[in-house]
Order: C-alpha cells, then sequence, then structure tokens
C-alpha cells in the first residue's frame, strides 16, 4: 500500500500544495517551522481522519481561513481509492471514500495503516501507566473489534459504579444492590480483556525484542511485562474485598483500568535507568513491533512515517534501521529532517527508490526523485 | 567561574573515573548509553545538591554498589574550591565544600550557578501552568531570598485554608473564624509575589526576546505573557467572592498559585502552533535569558550544560548558538552528542580552546585537548 498523492488546501501553514511521492522513501527537509511535521500530519489525517498532534480539528485549519482540507490517492492491493478529509468553521468534519461521503471515522479508521513515530511518543515510556494502556488499547482496538467492544462495555459499566460508590458515600440512599450488577458486568468483560492483553502482550514481546537486538546490535536487553491486579486473584474476590474500601474512596481501586506494562533494560526500570539514547531505540522497538503485527493482521505493510527519529541515535543504531528500509522491510516511508545535508549523508547508502521535498514556509520549493 | 576536574565513584554508570576539563569548550561524544548525560548530571550535583533527571538519590548509586561520591574543583573570581557530594545506603546525603561539612543544601545552592538544557526541558513549553511556575520560581528563589520566603509563607497557609475548607464542607464545626485570619495571611504575601513576579516576567521578556529573534534571525517572534487571577481583581475581592464556591470545592480556588505564563509565537499559542524546531529554539532562548539574568545577579558567568540540543535545530540556528560559544558571552561549556563526526564538524568551526571526551560505556576511552 502507499500514497500516490496529496493535496492540501489551507491546512496548517500550507495554503496550497500537491505532490507526488515515491512508492519508497520520500524525505522532507527544511528549516525550523517550515512545515515538515504539518505535512506528515496531513497524511495521518487521512489514515486516521485525525491529527496526531492537536486533537482539535478546527485548530488545524490555516490562521484565518473558513476551511482545510486534505484529499490523497491510495495505492492498495492493485485496488485505487481516492479519500479526502474536510473541515469548514462551524460544520462537522467531512470524509470521502471515492467520493462517497462517510457517516463515521470508523468506516475509514484500519482502512490504510500507518504507523507514526513521533518524538513526543517518549511520554509512552516516561509518563504514568495511563499512556502505556492507550497505546496498547490502541493496537488491540485497531485488530479486534471484540475487544474494542468488551473495552467500551467495561469503562461504561466503570463510569456508573464509580458514580454509585459517591452516591453511597455522601449516603443518598441509592439502590445499593445496583452495585453487585454493576460487578458482575464488571467481572466479565474485566476477566476477558485481561485474558486478551495477557496473550497480545505476549506475542507483542517477542516482536519487541526482537527488533531491539536488532537495533542496539543485542548491546543491552529489554523486556514488557504485563501487570494486572488479576494477575495474583480471581477480580470477584478483588471487588468484594475492597467494596469497602471503594465506597470511602468513591471510586473502584482494582480492576484492569489500572494495569500497568512495565518497561525494563537489563532488568532495570526503562524509565529510570535509560539513556534518551536507549529509550529512543526502545521507542523504535515498540513501534516496528507495531508494524509487524499490523502487517501480520491486515496483510499490508502500514504506511511508516518517521519523525524527526535521527536525533539521538548514534550511527551505528542509524545504520540498523537504514538496513531494514534498505531490505524492504517497510514499504512507503516519510522521514523528517530539519538538516539535508545529514539526511542526504543517510540515503546515499540506501538503494530504494527515494525522493526528496524540500520545504519552505509552507511550500514545497524543490522536489528530487531517485529512482535505484 | 569553571569547574578544573571531577572525580566519579559508583556513580551511576561509572566505577570510577577523574577528569580535567577545559575552561572553554567541553564535548562528551559516545554511543546511546554509554554514559554522557551521566556525566552532565555529576556536575549538575555539584552546583544544586541534587540530579536534574531522578530525583531519587538512591537510584544514582551504581547498581549493586553501596555508595556514590562525586568530587569536584572549582575556580570563582581567582578562589579554588573544593566540592563534593556522596550518598551512602540508608545513610543522608553528605556535602562537603572545602573538607568542612554541610549542614544544608542551601549553603551550597546559588554558590556555583550553572544552567542546564536538556531535552526533557520541553514540558515547559507543553504541560500545564505548574511547570512554568516551577521554572520561574526556581529562577526567582535563586535571585532573591524574600521571594523564596514569601512563596514557602503563601504556600504553607494555602494548604492550611484547604484542610480548613475540607473541614468545613464536612461539617465538622471548626473555627470558621481561622479563614479570615488565613485569607489575611494569603492576601498579603500573595500580592507580594504578584507584584514580583510581574515586574521579574516584564525584565525577562526583554531577555527572551533578544534570544529568540537572535537565534531565529527574526524569522518569527515569541512573547511571554504573565496572567494571574490578581490582573484585573484585588486578591482580597477575589477571595470574598469565591468563598463560598471554595467551601464546596474544598480548595481555594483563586490566587496566585494558579498563574501562568503564556508562551505566544507570531501571536498563536506556541504549544499548539510552534513546530517542534521552534518549540526548542524557545526552550533555549528561555535558558539564555535565565543564563543572562543569573550573570547579571551573581555577576559570574554560570556553567552551561547543552544536553543533546543539536537534535532539531537546523543549521542556521546552530550556527548561531555557536556564534554566541565563539563570542565568550558564555564561560565554560559542556556538550553531548551522540554522533561525534557532527560534533567534529561544528567544533571546527570555533576558535575557543575546547576538549573532547570520547566515551564507552562508563570509560572515558579518549581525550583530546584543542587549545586556540
Amino acid at each position: 500500500m502507499f500514497l500516490e498523492n496529496i493535496y492540501l488546501n489551507n491546512f496548517k501553514n500550507y495554503s496550497e500544495v500537491s505532490l507526488t511521492f515515491s512508492e519508497g522513501i520520500n524525505s522532507l527537509v527544511g528549516k525550523n517551522g517550515s512545515g515538515k511535521t504539518n505535512l506528515l500530519d496531513a497524511i495521518y489525517y487521512l489514515c486516521f481522519t485525525k491529527s496526531a498532534f492537536n486533537a482539535i480539528d478546527i485548530q488545524n485549519i490555516r490562521h484565518e481561513q473558513p476551511y482545510f482540507a486534505i484529499r490523497g490517492r491510495m495505492k492498495k492491493h492493485e485496488h485505487d481509492y481516492a479519500v479526502s478529509c474536510s473541515l469548514k468553521t462551524g460544520h462537522k468534519k467531512r470524509l470521502k471514500l471515492n467520493n462517497k461521503d462517510l457517516d463515521r471515522a470508523s468506516e475509514l479508521i484500519g482502512l490504510f495503516p500507518a504507523v507514526l513515530i513521533a518524538p513526543n511518543d517518549g511520554s509512552i515510556i516516561t509518563e504514568g501507566s495511563e499512556m502505556r494502556r492507550k497505546f496498547f488499547d490502541g493496537m488491540m482496538c485497531q485488530l479486534s473489534r471484540t475487544y474494542l467492544q468488551n473495552l467500551v462495555h467495561y469503562n461504561h459499566t466503570l463510569k456508573q459504579r464509580n458514580t454509585l460508590l459517591k452516591l453511597l458515600a455522601e449516603n443518598s440512599n441509592p439502590d445499593a444492590d445496583l452495585l453487585d450488577t454493576y460487578d458482575v458486568q464488571m467481572i466479565v468483560k474485566g476477566t476477558q480483556i485481561y485474558h486478551h492483553r495477557k496473550n497480545f502482550i505476549e506475542k507483542f514481546t517477542h516482536l519487541l525484542n526482537k527488533h531491539y537486538d536488532f537495533i542496539s546490535s543485542e548491546k543491552e536487553h529489554v523486556s514488557c511485562k504485563y501487570k494486572s491486579d488479576l494477575d495474583q486473584n480471581e477480580f470477584k474476590l478483588l471487588l468484594r474485598e475492597s467494596r469497602n474500601r471503594d465506597v470511602s474512596l468513591q471510586r473502584t481501586s482494582r480492576g484492569i483500568h489500572r494495569d500497568d506494562v512495565i518497561f525494563e533494560i537489563d532488568n532495570y526500570a526503562l524509565k529510570k535507568f535509560g539513556s534518551q539514547g536507549q529509550q529512543k531505540s526502545f521507542l523504535i522497538a515498540l513501534k516496528l513491533a507495531q508494524f509487524d503485527i499490523m502487517e501480520q493482521d491486515t496483510n499490508t505493510k502500514p504506511i511508516l512515517m518517521l519523525d524527526d527519529i535521527f536525533d539521538k541515535l548514534d550511527d551505528d543504531r542509524i545504520g540498523k534501521l537504514l538496513k531494514l528500509i534498505d531490505d524492504h522491510f517497510f514499504g512507503q516511508v516519510f522521514i523528517t529532517d530539519a538538516r539535508p545535508e545529514r539526511t542526504m549523508q543517510f540515503l546515499n547508502r540506501v538503494e530504494s527508490p527515494k525522493k526528496i521535498f524540500e520545504i519552505e514556509d509552507g511550500f514545497v520549493i524543490r522536489e528530487r526523485s531517485y529512482e535505484s
């Protein structure tokens, strides 16, 4: 699968631009603030119907303009797809596939798989458990509708249960039996989610290790361990034991909504003991494992977007990454870099077909093609 | 002022190492995970008596060792200072200045001014108001003991007031008049803090603009605006108006503990609309302004530590930064970089005396000196 071309209108710092991409590597170079990441974000919009960086759609409209539009043509398994996403101030976001309006974003999500590696992703490692749950849930929801439905159901019941706990704590005389009903629902869904996560993370860990060992030349080893309240006890027992405490806390203190995934490097916490470069290598391995799993499941190589990832990696690790690109492990790749001479130096080592786009203030001022 | 040499024992990934530094530029190069940032952190310990990266001192001891020790010799205004910081498991951290034990960290802090620019600092821009208050408070507390005392007093009273609000909300019959007493104290200290911040940030903004304009060649303009509940109303009035709400919220909803500093780029929120490179440039300008203010106040050029800052900056902006170094705007500088050939390329353009340390797995495997 690959994105053949894109057209942007009033998107972020772009007034109007139309680009035709290489099936291989597309390198976006330009000075700080020129609009490299914004172009990646437009591609992200076509795949995920939303921005990777700014959740408020309207803020992605070019300043003082009334709308933005992004259109692209994708090629997947020998079929052509015209996909577009546009937004007018005061209106709903509009999604189209092959000139047909789509009612829901979910009709598009998953159709064009993509993996973005961006500097901000570091929060998956450095922040609290919520970020890691979000990362894994995001992947698992894309790959299993059952998982998605279980998760939605669980979270909905959890919210109701917490509201009830609040009322109980305030002695507002609510229906206390309702708690039993909620508990049963949470136990059923929660236990399914637990087993699903356990299996998935086990499978994922193997891929993660494979990629980390490759990137680091096995200089150090990492691991990724699933940690849940349900590891030691049945969920039913946990909820029963903690009921009194839950009422006084006014929230559900045990359950799969508190799960974490522990990242380690040579048996120490990666967050505390990994260097910046090691954390970056880990993040890349994490995303490459995601790429693997998505490819296996969708039978399509996702579009890979690498935003400023050369930073902080030493030459050995960059070399390894380029080798993956050159060995056609990936399909279409987009790379941004603020320093053109560095990119040229790297790309010279790579045989794949490539295109370099020089960006300046929301304009593509030069485009060069290199076919192998 | 400069750090002449340092001795590390069991600190992070260093078993034992002793280094003599250049008065000019010291460049630390090595692969990911070799220990570049750890060396900067040891210098940070000597200046601030704590780690810049890990608040839990004990986790900075080399794995499976019982203690760490850092010793350094500083030269400041023609005087020599021997400073050391050590920690033994199960004991208090030990600080020494010229072989005399120090009782409190505050005896050392401020004596050796230093400014660190690290990738994690991005949170000052991207996170909530608390990070910005912390950044500005940190600077202002170092420069004014009155400010520090006012802030400690205010925060203490705020805590007491919130506890009282909690008791009032629970109808536990506490002394309601106490609220008036707390209010008076908060009004006095809070108003002083407000005026202090207002003046300081105004002065700071001029320096910030100067540095940003220089780094970006005036390509875009930034601003930094102080925003406080006290801008529109007297604190007394605010507390009176919000008292009922405060009781139901069980916390003080108005006051200088909610202040923010708004960063903008070309009149739009930097956090939302600044590119990664622009945010990085802003962060550097922020730290250079801090450098300026500290130099003015202490009559000493702080030690400058640049951790991986070439990343994400385009060549123009890196050139500007190197010009500052070469024009002796700074004193002693420490730079880390994972890619030696890049560093060499940059340092070749700089006339200042310099030393390059090649680091591998907690050892300095090579050291080269270049005097101009």
